[in-house]
């Protein structure tokens, strides 16, 4: 990172979300370190390098049913077989071939013993005595898994950057994996700063403001899968102030501070980030959000969101999502949206992008919230995503697509 | 519950999926424990009674911006008024009012002082000595937040059964609540059975099959946002079947089997469950998914999921999922899925549901895993939903809207 990393480009006004994404990604590397994990703690976790299979899956070729083995050629016209006893049962390997002609009783997962190349179901078998029918002729290779359909050794599973998913589990235990080495979970610290300031519900004077953006963005920074660290309040006390940022940048891989630093506003948060650390506001073309103000403290990097809880909560997501997804050591992986028709109609201003409090209603559509104000909570409460509208959008009619981001798309 | 509460109803064959789930829902009940914590614990908690507002948000009226505030009918027809000294804050209860033709210097969020009812905003004004001249005349009561505009004391936020989501905090921070009344956290346990079963990566010997579902389960129930307890793996030996069973009834408030008790063969935990637990196998029209089965130990719900991992995976979102909300003391909402055209083709049999591997491509369609092979778990790993074609569905051509369900639908 050069000393003016968080610079606006020469002559650039207002800049482009996506090229502010863009520049914020650029000036971020993963935090270096490793370590290794076994599966159970692997959901969520990035993976420090690619991971190959160790084993086939199926390991060996088996009975996807309970019924009898036997093999296709030996089969007569009349579909009917000798039956064997005994039974094939899983885990075990059979030691003794199914001789042509024959049959035997085989489990579900029990692998196919020699001689055994299709299976037919009991639900469709007579037995009388040692003679089995079956109903019809199955097709070669019935009900049978081949070993490795799934997943052959040495077939690349996962790309180091992929971030594992509760779906993914199943894959890596088939393929043979038991550990895994992964980046550290990322920690991200959660300052607030401002004197009006106070604890949720600690006071009844009416001037006063409780703190909301520390408890609503830790509790994201826990969604996304990283490491909330709450870092508390300061208020404008520059030795206060010094002592925070020094106890954020040895804790966390990334703090994001709302109030001051954010608003432009002459406090002792942003003369000492912007003497010692770098300070930058930059002018986004996007609503809701005020500048967004990034700096550095030592080596660690330091966001200033708006104090407003909506655009805190909406730059956490647009801004704070992709830069903390380059820091965990992820490949970058926008969240997915839906075009879905709207049910509202807009008209907008051409040139910066809009994010709306929005939900999808029974009917398929995409709603919005009646106000656009800056300052309702209950809007974001109301909500479940953001439509986005795109920079260049001056008009939207009721019926149109338009983009929807469900907010657990930030979180699969 | 009475004794056979999880009986098949007389005479049905295949329990169509949403009667199945009504059916579950409707034997279960919400642990009736409540505790009391704060807002910082709040995020994924269920409400155990409704929550009223405690303090208007805005606690006063006050201004959105950086300006000068001043009363509406005092400004002069040239948009002139006289600047006083000093300035108003936020956190600070303003006790001299601002005089007819005057204004004062106000920052954002500090309350409007008497005589104040409009702000204009610092870029739209020139100061020359005490002359305060505005650009253009605002609207009366312009940059302005009034008391109480988002919340008012006494408003209904949130309603008992509902779960506290992340863009939930702002409001109940606003609203004046520091602690909240909720259920604690549901127990779900997971056990799997089966002598093959070895844990991950523990054995070179092909014929052991790897338990893939027990830690991928597992990961489900935290993303869930419950807590998972790992009761292991077990044989099938009457005592250790029996010992298991009773520590999972005593530490949790539902327990997830998979293998034995699902498939319906001969072991012991089928035969325990006959016996002593009300077994059931509900046979129910969905693909993938065998037979469910339900069984209770003492007093808590078993359920007998597939053993094959996608079918114990979707059944877990279909029929888990559900049944924990209910438990959890949440009101039953139902995933949010979206109407998405399909990148393929495909016919089915009509009487059934099915729930297909899925994902969103860049067109905007929905594309479905190359084959349905249920032990293909890397086609789990391939999908980041579910397509659910529904029970009448005999045939889907490319571009049809179907109902997508992106698996984060699951974990709001």
């Amino acid at each position: 990172m050069n000393n003016d990393c968080f610079a606006m480009p020469p002559g650039v006004k207002w800049l482009p979300v996506d090229e502010a994404i863009y520049r914020i990604q650029s000036n971020l590397e993963p935090i270096g370190k490793t370590e290794e994990i076994t599966l159970g703690e692997a959901s969520g976790r990035v993976l420090a390098e690619s991971i190959s299979a160790c084993r086939d899956n199926p390991a060996m070729s088996n009975s996807a049913v309970d019924g009898f083995g036997f093999s296709f050629a030996s089969l007569s016209s009349k579909n009917e077989l000798e039956l064997e006893e005994g039974y094939i049962a899983p885990g075990i390997i059979p030691d003794e071939p199914v001789p042509m002609g024959k049959a035997r009783r085989i489990l579900t997962g029990a692998p196919l013993p020699k001689g055994v190349d299709t299976v037919q179901l009991k639900e469709f078998s007579k037995i009388q005595g040692n003679l089995l029918q079956f109903d019809y002729k199955p097709k070669k290779g019935a009900n049978t898994r081949l070993a490795g359909e799934d997943i052959t050794v040495g077939d690349l599973l996962f790309a180091k950057g992929h971030r594992i998913r509760t779906h993914d589990i199943a894959t890596l235990v088939a393929a043979g994996i038991d550990t895994i080495k992964v980046h550290p979970r990322l920690r991200v610290g959660v300052l607030s700063t401002g004197n009006e300031l106070l604890q949720a519900g600690s006071s009844s004077d009416p001037a006063k403001v409780f703190d909301a953006n520390r408890p609503m963005i830790l509790a994201l920074i826990d969604k996304f899968g990283f490491t909330p660290v709450d870092l508390g309040m300061v208020r404008d006390n520059r030795k206060e102030v010094r002592a925070k940022l020094d106890e954020g940048a040895s804790s966390c891989d990334l703090i994001l501070t709302s109030g001051g630093a954010s608003s432009g506003r002459e406090d002792y948060i942003s003369d000492l980030l912007t003497r010692e650390g770098d300070l930058n506001f930059w002018r986004i073309a996007i609503k809701p959000g005020r500048p967004l103000a990034l700096a550095r403290w030592q080596s660690t990097v330091i966001f200033g969101l708006p104090g407003n809880p909506i655009a805190a909560f909406v730059c956490s997501l647009i801004f704070g999502y992709p830069a903390m997804q380059i820091l965990s050591g992820q490949e970058w992986k926008p969240p997915v949206g839906f075009m879905i028709p709207a049910a509202f109609q807009k008209s907008k201003k051409a040139g910066r992008r809009e994010y709306l409090r929005a939900r999808s209603n029974k009917a398929g559509q995409v709603e919005v919230f009646g106000s656009e104000g800056s300052g309702l909570t209950t809007s974001l409460a109301w909500s479940e995503g953001l439509v986005e509208l795109g920079d260049d959008i001056r008009q939207i009619e009721k019926g149109a697509l338009v983009k929807y981001y469900p907010y657990s798309s930030f979180w699969t």
